[in-house]
């Protein structure tokens, strides 16, 4: 099934699992995608920034998008696809769509600064992977250097058919989400999914201003899971009151450079993936700090038993 | 009693208060002012980027700063000064410090790069300011988009016997305190103070990690005493608590741009200042972005009292 | 006088000089701009960035205005009003205006980054100088770091009717001066004056794209006023043949950060200035450095007897 | 032979040659390095960012390292292998070096800032290619945002016995190379060669400040043998004049952005390659900026018969 605006719930980001020495743990990939499945995840995303998708080459970013997608089953997986060269997009994005792939995300290159230069890459990359492969504008300033107004990304949902998503991970980025649905409520406004990333750093208010649920990749993707069907329950304080007890560990996760050690930490200790390795170069755990995300665990499990690990 | 490194605890980041019509509201720092020191403040910074001093005309920055060190009394007052020429610097730190000001605060323009650039740059300000004022580092790279290392730190305070503090509001950085005091322990490791910024993010782990205190804006400055004096009362899970307590609302606040604005909204909400108006160009608070902070506030006051406003 | 779109020719940026002890040197400026006059220049721009203008407080930048207007008599003369708040630069603007400026030049703070953001901090600038107030846009993403599309410099003209010329200094920048052109022809597009600075790096071009000339502070503006006129008569290889034969120093001169130093060495030696002292932090000359600039002034002096000085 | 830091003269960087429809033309690769080995270069560079690495997977980019090192026979070449991951570099480096390449070259990713984030990222990235390749730094500010001070170099140099070039095209960078070779006089200042780069837009001065000769990808490559030729020969003069007609089209060339457009239109008007595709995204030439270059090459043939093309 090909992605399409209606997507919604949480697509948690899938990091990329290593053993010890470094190489692909394929074994690692199916368990996770087991767990991503049994935790009622309504799709996945592999070969992000924090899949080290940089950090593998083409065989190898094409066996991690194919054995995720196997093991996914009948879940939509979304495959990064970010390249310095539209060749190189188009030849992962085409190989990952017929090995069963439902779209892939595109990042902005850290180069473009106007609403024009944005608008123009995107048509380039979307002309360069054809009208047949949906996909998704992954917006996140913080890591990218690129803004993105909600005119402009209004401006490349109006361009491109095949744009279905925005991975919104802007910050601030609250008033960008009501600024986007209010743009669908008039004139051509072709509506889009919106799933929101950034650590989940403000997903308790994401939903509420009109987010379609989450993408992001932080340890307790069970818990973005119970808090984007809290909220479309209706039942806002529930929501907020799970969502407070993992701010915590949440807010340790989302630290620039040193949070992909601490995710992956966190999801070896819960026994979703075999290793913590990250390829070189990668920011490393201290043991002081180990030993504060274990105290964040032993703190959170006293309000939610999964961290109990 | 002039700053030295001694200098421990709670030092609130002071927002400059203005009327609705832009003009400096002086009874408003007064009123602040009594504030923070009935919640036990250990002293105040004024003129800081938060208390957008670059939107002050010389002569308004000085009556700002004696109006504030007037209102202190005998808690020390540390001045922003940071300024693009060092004449101008100089000017504002002397005069301040005529004044009754305890030191002064320097940040770094967003011109420097190299370790050296950033030496040069701090031995040329001390210098310009002159031996008798004790002064603070301001490191906020997620600001002024200069990064220091603990070494370049290092290398300022033994350059410049004058240098006694740093606000430290590295993202990440907990690992530069670690690093920072354990340089301490080694040949000439000049003890400096260690005051946190950044909103209060990690406070949690800041003073864990060997930092004296906090010197940040959250518009809750009693929580900030009670926390860092828990802290050294040993009572480690009962600061936690309190600061989980407040970490949802301190998140809301710590985002890049509005941030200010939501500052001076709880402040204004609280009664410690008569109006949220900052002078343009100023990001402002959506209605609904009003309606999340109640929200937050109306949620925190279960579990801190003080909320309740 | 006031500004208007018809403006063109050579508008000199004008340093502020300083004596040897950093206090503004009135005689200088007084010389400086008879000599302005003497070649033929349009008007003159003082209070630019490379004006060392955020080293200036307050009254001393209306001071030096004054003095810059007064000496030049019925040539137009632009202040730089730029600044943190819109308060500060309302007051620069209409002091400036009532001391008898032509005009005002605004440079855009260097957190904007969107199209929207742009616009939006130019509707505000504009707003707090009012409509009475001519100004310019100032476009220079090297330094700024904010990148300005066609598009958005039209829309800037389109939404403030008294902004009535474009500082271009974009590189590269030749087809930003076509495509604006272009725009002109179409629709609604109302006319400005494009100057264009840069140092003058591209200004052999920049005329045959439809630029109305220099807005620069290359140390010859002699050579600009005669550039700008060949061209405009048509002489396109005499005006190129007198381009190269300063454009190894031209290029020397448009360093980042050192070229102040440049320019000022040279003014000071053609006695255009007493001193070529700046205001600290600044970058200094080496006698390396020095020694350079003489043999390309000498090697000039073959070509161009103005550098034999 | 592997590279040592006796190096010297012209190393052009080469682009990589595609045809009408984005494949690799090695036919052009053996015409263009042919035309190197006549001019008398000293070895040549490829696979560097203006060779559009980026944009080749990494079976292309070996094919070209491989195509380069035949057909240069006994001329070195050094292969640029940066790239987000060790692993690939090494994969690359091992590769390349194993085919007959003299050194490889490294440029930082842009995330680095302080001095110790240089040092480390250096001595991990020379750890994993090992210590029997020859490498060289690349120091480019403008294109990497990486700001490298002479001290952070020679501390590169210390701690990694294989460094064994600077790649220098800092900007400015006169006082970097005068600072490099003063620190070679004290305590163990092993020695490097510098080549310099940045289009050759200060090459004129920087052979007289010490650098060793030029690695840049300007179209005119026999010109800048020539100019290294009459300095290292001490015709100071006869080096400028020829330096000078050049650069009038030098400085056309290097503009961000562009300059690889200008560059391959021109050395296809050489003959040098047989068309000036780049693999998209790219920037292109409009038709007026190519009648501008055609313009700048009439008048450079008056000077310099080898633009008559």
């Amino acid at each position: 099934m090909p992605l399409d605006h209606t997507a919604r719930g949480v697509f948690p980001i899938a990091p990329t699992p290593f053993d010890t020495d470094g190489r692909i743990d394929f074994a690692s990939i199916e368990r996770l995608t087991a767990f991503y499945r049994e935790i009622g995840s309504d799709g996945m995303t592999v070969l992000g920034v924090l899949g080290e998708a940089p950090k593998l080459d083409g065989v190898e970013a094409l066996d991690v998008a194919r054995c995720f997608i196997r093991a996914a089953g009948a879940l939509p997986v979304i495959v990064g696809v970010s390249a310095p060269g539209f060749a190189a997009m188009r030849g992962l994005a085409l190989a990952s769509m017929e090995a069963g792939a439902a779209g892939v995300m595109i990042a902005p290159p850290n180069t473009l600064r106007t609403d024009d230069q944005i608008a123009s890459y995107y048509r380039g990359a979307a002309d360069a992977i054809g009208p047949g492969v949906p996909w998704v504008i992954q917006d996140y300033p913080l890591n990218f250097s690129v803004v993105m107004s909600p005119g402009v990304i209004r401006r490349i949902v109006d361009e491109n058919g095949s744009c279905v998503m925005l991975k919104h991970e802007d910050w601030p980025g609250l008033e960008k989400i009501s600024a986007l649905r209010a743009a669908e409520q008039v004139g051509t406004g072709r509506p889009i999914s919106i799933l929101c990333g950034n650590g989940g750093l403000f997903l308790d208010f994401e939903t509420e201003r009109g987010a379609d649920g989450a993408m992001t990749g932080y340890a307790f993707p069970d818990m973005l899971v119970d808090l984007v069907s809290l909220q479309s329950d209706g039942r806002r304080d529930d929501a907020h009151d799970l969502f407070d007890a993992h701010l915590p560990l949440l807010r340790y996760e989302q630290q620039p450079g040193v949070g992909l050690a601490v995710r992956k930490y966190v999801m070896a200790r819960r026994g979703l993936i075999a290793s913590d390795t990250q390829r070189n170069p990668a920011a490393r755990l201290t043991p002081t700090a180990r030993a504060e995300i274990d105290y964040l665990l032993a703190r959170l499990s006293t309000r939610d038993a999964r961290a109990g690990c």
